[in-house]
């Protein structure tokens, strides 16, 4: 039976990690900059060494092609994405790129050929960078994204994207070149830590993705009287900010207790006015954020939440102004890949766990044209995003192998 | 019997409140901008109008003396000042400048000679201003501010404060000589403007002020833990904006319920980190201030919101950090002087009501070298520090009678 090489991932991940190690021990490999590019070189050379196809497309996405033994079938792609966030860690995205690196190889050294041919992806920029587009390459090859939409664009030094992207091997001047058919996909399959505590939790090693989380976001205003603190007594006060706190304690309450525990909100940014020890607040902007598996959830939550904030602005006699800024649909992960994930998890005598994923992927772009699906790997203490972050070798190795053998089952039964 | 002119009084308020007027209809008459020095030349050429020995002290207060019949006797001192905050109204400060005008306008014509000497006091900068120094000039008189504490000091836009001064006809070379002894006054008054609703929602025309409310502030830290807002579960968050949140709610909820309506709290400057709208905010820096007619309550106040702290620490498993930036103790008004006020009210017919000021005031500062008091005119809706701030022309008029007959009255009883 085949088996990837727990050692050799673990070398390869600490090699990529160390290009653009900062002084914390963090991550910083932002798109499009010198270390991110000696990453994208790194990677390059690995898929020589594998004798794969190596392809970079007007996206700036590497393609590694290993041929089928059946040109008519569609093809397998793996992969993920190696730049990083600001003082990130070496796993988020990289993982991905390794465990897919790993399976190539294994099937190269054992000389496995496939009926259809695999690609290795690693997608550009899908962090929030300075140009502004995260999960930049998956949308260009699903068409979410195009010419027009990153002509001009520059980031705060004023080094446009289109230049960055020529730097990187990408060409803003045949961006449409990047478009895939979706005939011309089986199916994608992407490694990722979970970023969050389930798995570790529960102690399970692999987490098979339902699907990923979708996004809803309002910037909310309430407006109240900015009256002097002092001479203002208690019972003639408007204050905007103690709304905002009973709104924000309000849809806590709500999630805290909300039967699934995959719907989560979150007050991140709060903008007081005019924000002086001895005024009272007279206008707050926050933002609100919920996610979810379904629109029926987040829906829920929102309702749930209206009726809580009309008795707050009955109450309160706070004018409350709300503009729905983002409203992204979940994006469910195909029922079969999952299945099939599933089965070589039993096969290899490891346990499983099914869980939607909180945050945005590549994989929720490639769900718009092939079947996708992702595995996820625990994260020890939930974190990600930052130096900390970390994953145990035997669960990375334990995945490694399900994604290996789901890609040779695919293989077979698509 | 002495009466003040109510026409007069209008004409001279507004006079007065035509200098700095802006497009809005507000009064920006900040301290030493061209405005205030004009509204610095108009009151100066009043003064002369009436025959009073006019002196501009190192600190730029402006200062109107008729002399007494019995040259052993100290001072009665009244007054108040007449720079404004930006886009303030035309009554803050100047009501009180231009009553003290009327009541000497009045013994002028009148040729009521007074045995104590009198003097007028328009106090330099009592608003907030760009130097950084409120009460400026009140502060400069009684020794709690100091050349040491001036030089060097400077607006945004680099002017000096001690050149403003000058221009002021100030001086910082011998700015201690500013400095008034104990021995020299017999007593201070200031009308002005409640800046809250108390006497409008009482129907009362005549405040008589019990005492300069007490301030106290906190820098208040709360940490919790930065996650991703996705990821990471309701269950396993350290929200810091939440717990602050729950932290500002606990302090409304004890003040409203205070037996006490002159103490009051106030949330008024919050800060977010890292304030993005997918990042569970990881801390909070909020200001807290609670004033109050005495320290005991500011501190029972205290007391009871520490209690409620301390489990939403437990709670929530934040750290919070308090640090005291500022613990100004609360200023009783002289009782004499109070009663006096209470009995020329009554005399002339007109209710009156006892009730602390919850804002600072000059009168505060010369609390500390005389017995001071103040009285409070009714601002309509509560209004001040606005282009809307107004008061009722009859009841200034009424107040205006009672500081007249109070003078008359401690010149007879000092």
């Amino acid at each position: 039976m085949l088996n990837v090489n727990k050692q050799r991932i673990e070398q390869k991940l600490f090699a990529l990690g160390e290009i653009g190690r900062n002084a914390n021990g963090g991550m910083d490999r932002t798109t499009f900059t010198p270390a991110e590019m000696e990453a994208r070189n790194w990677l390059k050379q690995e898929l020589h060494s594998l004798n794969l196809a190596v392809h970079v497309d007007e996206a700036a996405n590497i393609w590694g092609r290993k041929e089928g033994t059946n040109p008519e079938l569609p093809v397998l792609t793996f992969g993920s994405h190696i730049d990083s966030v600001p003082n990130g860690g070496i796993y988020d995205g990289a993982l991905g790129v390794i465990l897919a690196l790993e399976v190539m190889r294994v099937l190269e050294e054992n000389n496995v050929k496939t009926m259809h041919p695999l690609e290795l992806v690693s997608f550009s920029a899908e962090e929030p960078n300075p140009f502004g587009f995260s999960t930049f390459g998956s949308r260009a090859i699903t068409r979410k994204l195009t010419a027009e939409d990153i002509i001009g664009v520059a980031d705060t030094d004023g080094r446009l994207l289109t230049e960055a992207l020529q730097d990187a091997g990408g060409n803003p001047n045949n961006f449409a070149n990047a478009v895939r058919s979706p005939r011309e996909f089986a199916a994608y399959l992407e490694v990722h830590i979970e970023q969050g505590k389930r798995l570790l939790q529960r102690d399970i090693p692999v987490g098979i993705v339902t699907g990923i989380t979708g996004i809803y976001r309002e910037e909310v205003t309430v407006r109240g009287d900015a009256n002097h603190a002092g001479t203002t007594l208690m019972k003639d006060r408007v204050d905007a900010f103690l709304a905002a706190a009973s709104m924000a304690l309000a849809l806590e309450d709500i999630l805290r207790n909300y039967p699934d525990e995959e719907v989560v909100g979150t007050i991140g940014q709060v903008f007081v006015q005019p924000n002086a020890t001895n005024i009272i607040p007279g206008e707050v902007t926050f933002s609100l954020e919920i996610r979810g598996q379904t629109r029926e959830k987040i829906q829920d939550v929102l309702g749930k939440w209206e009726e809580k904030v009309q008795i707050i602005h009955r109450h309160r006699k706070v004018e409350i102004k709300r503009l729905v800024k983002l409203d992204q649909s979940p994006v469910p992960m195909g029922e079969k890949l999952m299945a099939c994930c599933e089965e070589q998890a039993v096969n290899l005598g490891f346990p499983s766990y099914r869980l939607g994923s909180m945050a945005g992927h590549d994989a929720a772009h490639m769900a718009s044209i092939t079947e996708a699906c992702m595995l996820f790997v625990p994260s020890l203490a939930g974190k990600s995003h930052c130096p900390e972050e970390e994953s145990r070798m035997e669960d990375i190795e334990k995945v490694g192998n399900v994604l290996l053998h789901s890609i040779l089952a695919l293989d077979n039964s698509h």
